[in-house]
């Protein structure tokens, strides 16, 4: 392991590392179809939200449409959807609901307590695309302990884009190669690595699910390959 | 007490409301002076800078200067105190370090139970002219449990421009009249108002010292005073 001595904060990507996206939204799914009497096949569902997620992002970073927050970046999709799967009959504050699903994302059964463990060493923040409100009420019903919310809102630059790793960094008050970026996605560790960030890859091998064929395993040596936060916590001595 | 069932964020002023700047600078002031020998009174230094505050803040809102965060301000005016003083002998590393008595500032004592306190039932967030990174490292140090640190910086306007506030109020993906502004100042209250935000006076009437004048008691009819956090967690309901 490289020498980490000079790290003084983690910078977290959220959905997929922190939280487990697709049964959380594979749960609303269901209690929103029994309660509406609906007949969809909600794991499907939930990828072709999430599906919908790059390319939304895209044409915000290419400036084909101006800065907008995730929630209406993952309510455009929605209601999309809603015509594909043929979901109908649902009232303006039940799809609101349903996208604010987001809000409500589950953690992994390690990311409570390993935080709790991480943060009595280090600062941990959000380097999220997720929007500041989405991520501080996903936060305050898991009960993730961050110390600041940041990332692409703040910064206003969605990842991979530098900005939303420098930016972050600045914010902290900090040097790039201060602050550690953990995620589970090789890509987000390699734009963080770009931009002078220490790297921490904590595979989530089933995120997308039994069939996920992605990200399994680090595609380049990242400084830290834990496979939970507990034993991330372990190696950064906490 | 005005009908609040409607809110959901209180939003804080830091310096003077939740941390006694006064009394902490001079803290950090008389320990550097007994390690270099220095003969200074403390007390009037605290007060010099802080003094010099609204005047750089002004700069920055009037656009005389570019943004520049509440760290650098500090700093700009410690270079002068410390010509002002006849204060000579400290290194670079000393002269940061004691710019950086701002992150190291002590609660009031009631602050961190009555947040904690008021945070089983609301969103708190800092709506500090203090950058993310001067609010973050107070906060751990301090042990203040905000659930978001925003404001001047994530705004990039200084209070008591409108955007600080609003866009404190987006970010947190509420209405303002959703949030609650929490000041020892009834000058931020007022232009807290002026966006829509609830208010929330709480005096600290040691907060400049002994012979302190101003800020003794609410100036308008805000929707709640207490004496201190306790007792507005008790009005809260909290």
């Amino acid at each position: 392991m490289a020498n980490l001595d000079s790290v003084q904060a983690l910078t977290f990507d959220v959905f997929g590392t922190v939280v487990d996206w697709r049964s959380s939204i594979i749960r609303e799914g269901e209690t929103l179809g029994r309660a509406k009497g609906l007949t969809v096949d909600w794991a499907r569902f939930a990828d072709s939200w999430r599906g919908r997620y790059q390319p939304m992002l895209s044409r915000v970073r290419k400036g084909e449409i101006p800065w907008t927050k995730l929630d209406d970046l993952h309510r455009m999709s929605l209601d999309d959807l809603l015509v594909e799967f043929g979901i109908k009959g649902l009232s303006e504050a039940e799809i609101d609901h349903l996208n604010r699903a987001w809000h409500r994302l589950d953690p992994w059964p390690d990311a409570v307590h390993g935080l709790t463990r991480l943060r009595r060493r280090f600062i941990l923040a959000t380097c999220s695309n997720g929007n500041v409100a989405l991520i501080v009420n996903m936060a305050k019903r898991a009960g993730l302990p961050w110390d600041a919310v940041l990332g692409a809102e703040p910064a206003r630059h969605y990842k991979p884009q530098p900005e939303a790793y420098t930016i972050t960094a600045e914010m902290l008050g900090l040097k790039t190669d201060q602050c550690m970026m953990v995620a589970a996605h090789n890509n987000d560790l390699k734009a963080a690595a770009g931009c002078g960030l220490r790297t921490a890859f904590v595979p989530r091998p089933s995120e997308h699910g039994p069939l996920q064929s992605t990200d399994l395993a680090p595609s380049e040596a990242w400084d830290v390959v834990a496979k939970d936060f507990e034993e991330l916590a372990a190696m950064l001595g906490c």
